[in-house]
């Protein structure tokens, strides 16, 4: 039996996150090792050994070590093509190139805001750090623009990279949850008809509940 | 004979540059549609068709269209994997998963501060708007940040990925030349050994040689 992957990080991470959903999407059995940020773990030189900018997930997989979210999760999709979620990378040239463009589009235009809003409405007030108004206001803007353009995207298709759930979609998943649930932050994606519909279907699906349940629990 | 492929944007944009220095790497023909972005060209509706966020470059093979530098990059790589440079992309899944994380690393950590000190030292004077000089030494001490982490890492191996130049290293190569040459920012680089010396060697590859020999005529 192989050994389980492991993922470092704490189950609070929005990135970390992004790599269990993938894990359970491509059925992948793993070993979550807790690093405790606040008691600086993550800038310890044994973990700076696997993510050497000391930032959270890193991934190891035999002697195999990894760091950012995006490419663990395209590496686990690579290495268990004919895994659990088969398509969740796609399953030809075009569909994979379709796929790593919404993923872009994930990490240029919608992470910058939505990880500054998850910052200033979900952890500034539980870290106890003063909120800045204009950076929230300025940054809502900024994903209503990008929303802007996933509502059309999803009005033509029923996903962003095309009629299957892939990586692209997944890759939304924690931010999106944070800014819906504890930065009450539902409407600005509910206001909109397709991408409403879209984060329903997404978030609804048992890789992303078992994401969501362990997050609770921890 | 097979169409050159299409790519649409000025010239002196970054991310413009860091696909036509792939398609040079991977000898694969293009031609150039220039979009002059002073003018709007980038927010017309035949435009948005291709480019929905109203960014550059836009990128199109035959019926294909995609945008987003990095996914058209890894495209161009995984269509013509026996074309130019080999290696560039990787020859096998580990080394690909290599390059994944490198290219992340450079989107989601040396961009954010590398093209925001683009804008303000070398993009801002150019249009006649005024610098934000506290942006500009949060982003420095930021990118010096990200750059000892280069540092180390380029110590311990000839490229970011590995012994061979790859997709990581070039997607480096857009904002790098600006810092150098226009903003007036060598020495971030140049003061760090293994950094400098990775500098000097990247950016003396005949294909970025002739994006800049383009920038330059444009």
């Amino acid at each position: 039996m192989a050994t389980p992957v492991k993922v470092y990080g704490p189950p609070m991470s929005t990135a970390l996150s992004r790599v269990l959903a993938c894990l359970h999407e491509k059925d992948v059995e793993f070993q979550l090792i807790p690093i405790n940020m606040s008691k600086g773990d993550h800038k310890k030189p044994e973990f700076l050994k696997i993510q050497p900018f000391g930032q959270v997930p890193a991934f190891q997989d035999e002697s195999i070590t990894l760091f950012e979210s995006r490419s663990i999760c395209r590496y686990i999709c690579e290495k268990h093509a004919e895994k659990g979620n088969k398509r969740l990378y796609g399953t030809n040239p075009l569909e994979k190139a379709s796929i790593d463009q919404w993923i872009e589009a994930e990490g240029q235009s919608f992470n910058p805001p939505s990880s500054t809003l998850v910052f200033q409405l979900a952890f500034a007030p539980r870290m106890k750090l003063k909120q800045d108004p204009k950076a929230i206001k300025q940054n809502e803007d900024k994903l209503q623009k990008v929303l802007e353009v996933y509502e059309k995207r999803l009005g033509e298709s029923r996903f962003l990279a095309g009629d299957e759930f892939s990586l692209a979609d997944l890759s939304h998943l924690p931010n999106t949850q944070y800014l819906v649930t504890a930065a009450n932050r539902a409407e600005i994606f509910t206001s909109k008809q397709n991408v409403g519909r879209w984060w329903d279907e997404i978030s609804s699906r048992d890789s992303w509940k078992k994401v969501v349940e362990m997050q609770k629990s921890s």
